[in-house]
């Protein structure tokens, strides 16, 4: 006779939370390979601009995600805390009449930094479509799911200040070609992501009161892990092993790593 | 000043089946790397393994995306014609009392067939994120595309007897752990995918009568391309070079290839 598989435990909020990071420590992007390459600055700069390229579409996804998310909240409370995200993303105009142009301009800043025209970037047709398949999961996820699993899939902003400085840190000292202005996108991101992720945090700590819905609050968490080493899986195939760029897609002009291009 | 970009010109219905065909020819995932690999005989049983164990996910979405399809006609005629797809994959019982167990209790017994076990296939949980989400985009897409574009998304059909012809001659030849019942899904298909690409092609030929709905089926059956080539480049990435399989996806026991297994 076969056992009955195990029903997980109902965790309290606490365990909720450290098992919610213990799958960020296992599953985060901050152990893929590319990112590794990337931060130590073993990238050529066809390489990067790659890798800017498509994590442009991932960036212009997030407020559209956001705003079907904010729709799925019925408190006008609820919608202010999550429009934020909206306008860290996709910029605000201060009382004061000054602007944040939001971190989509940023990132195009930074792809125009790397070398791509902004055009080019913007029309986004280019880009591999294991980005386009992961990117658009996301958004589907948050649309299709329930709106506990839809915020429970934001955490990875949990994770994301350590993968940020190590980003820069390293960008900035490995490759001479990229300076502070162009990595200017992750500097906010410093603040708004705790924030972000604290309200989420919180709201899913007091939500998931059940054996189900915290099991589906895992899921999800794995699910954007997947969703975010997917996309990394699809670049290091295609540019760096075994290189095949799939039909249509972004072919770099240039191949040179650092070493060779500073020689 | 800029010149306007060209604006496409309306194609009679040849020249568009002649355009179909010209994208299959192009981007049909019978010129992908690993498609060659499988049928040359150039993979190891673990390798063979993940693409029968990951392919199972795609075969048990189609009948699924054919019911999203189907509710979409809204003539009993069309839903009959689309119906019998959806019978192909889930099976059916004949007037005589005989059944079909259909294509995708077949495809269980494929990945039996190359030793897999069918709880574990039918589980689907060590399936790539990059099989799960191309899977996904294409249910989508008929979901929230035009009937028009969904309906092309299926044009693929128009290839699969030449990439089902190779892939089976091949696989036998080269494979002596693999015999004809194990490939014995892909015998019906020789005659259902004409019969279904048939009425697909007749369809669109008749309905895409503007600029606008023939670049979109054009676009549509590129995307369905991209469906079924990402899907092989995340078997490539994962499973021969670099051999990085995502975190909880299925690692390989036997990796002998065919002539280790023999010698």
């Amino acid at each position: 006779m076969t056992a009955a598989p195990a029903v997980p435990a109902l965790l309290s909020p606490e365990d909720l939370e450290a098992a919610l990071r213990a799958i960020g420590a296992a599953r985060y992007h901050i152990h893929h390979p590319f990112h590794r390459l990337l931060h130590d600055g073993k990238l050529t700069r066809g390489q990067v601009q790659a890798w800017a390229l498509n994590r442009y579409w991932y960036q212009a996804a997030i407020p559209i995600k956001d705003s079907i998310l904010m729709a799925r909240f019925e408190s006008g409370e609820l919608r202010r805390e999550w429009r934020r995200r909206i306008e860290d993303h996709d910029g605000r105009v201060h009382p004061d009449g000054s602007t944040d142009t939001g971190g989509i301009e940023r990132w195009i800043k930074l792809a125009e930094g790397v070398g791509l025209s902004r055009e080019m970037v913007v029309a986004a047709d280019q880009i591999l479509p294991e980005t386009r398949f992961a990117v658009d999961a996301y958004v589907h996820f948050v649309r299709d799911r329930s709106l506990l699993e839809a915020v429970a899939s934001s955490l990875t902003e949990l994770f994301s200040p350590k993968i940020i400085a190590e980003r820069v840190s390293g960008m900035l000292a490995n490759y001479d070609w990229i300076g502070p202005d162009t990595l200017a996108y992750f500097t906010p991101r410093l603040t708004q992501a705790p924030q972000d992720s604290d309200f989420a945090l919180a709201y899913v700590k007091q939500h998931a009161d059940t054996v189900e819905k915290q099991q589906a609050v895992l899921a999800a968490l794995r699910f954007k892990c997947d969703v975010l080493w997917s996309q990394l899986d699809g670049l290091y195939y295609a540019y760096v092993a075994p290189g095949f760029v799939p039909p249509g897609c972004f072919v770099p002009e240039d191949t040179r790593t650092s070493e060779q291009a500073s020689a």
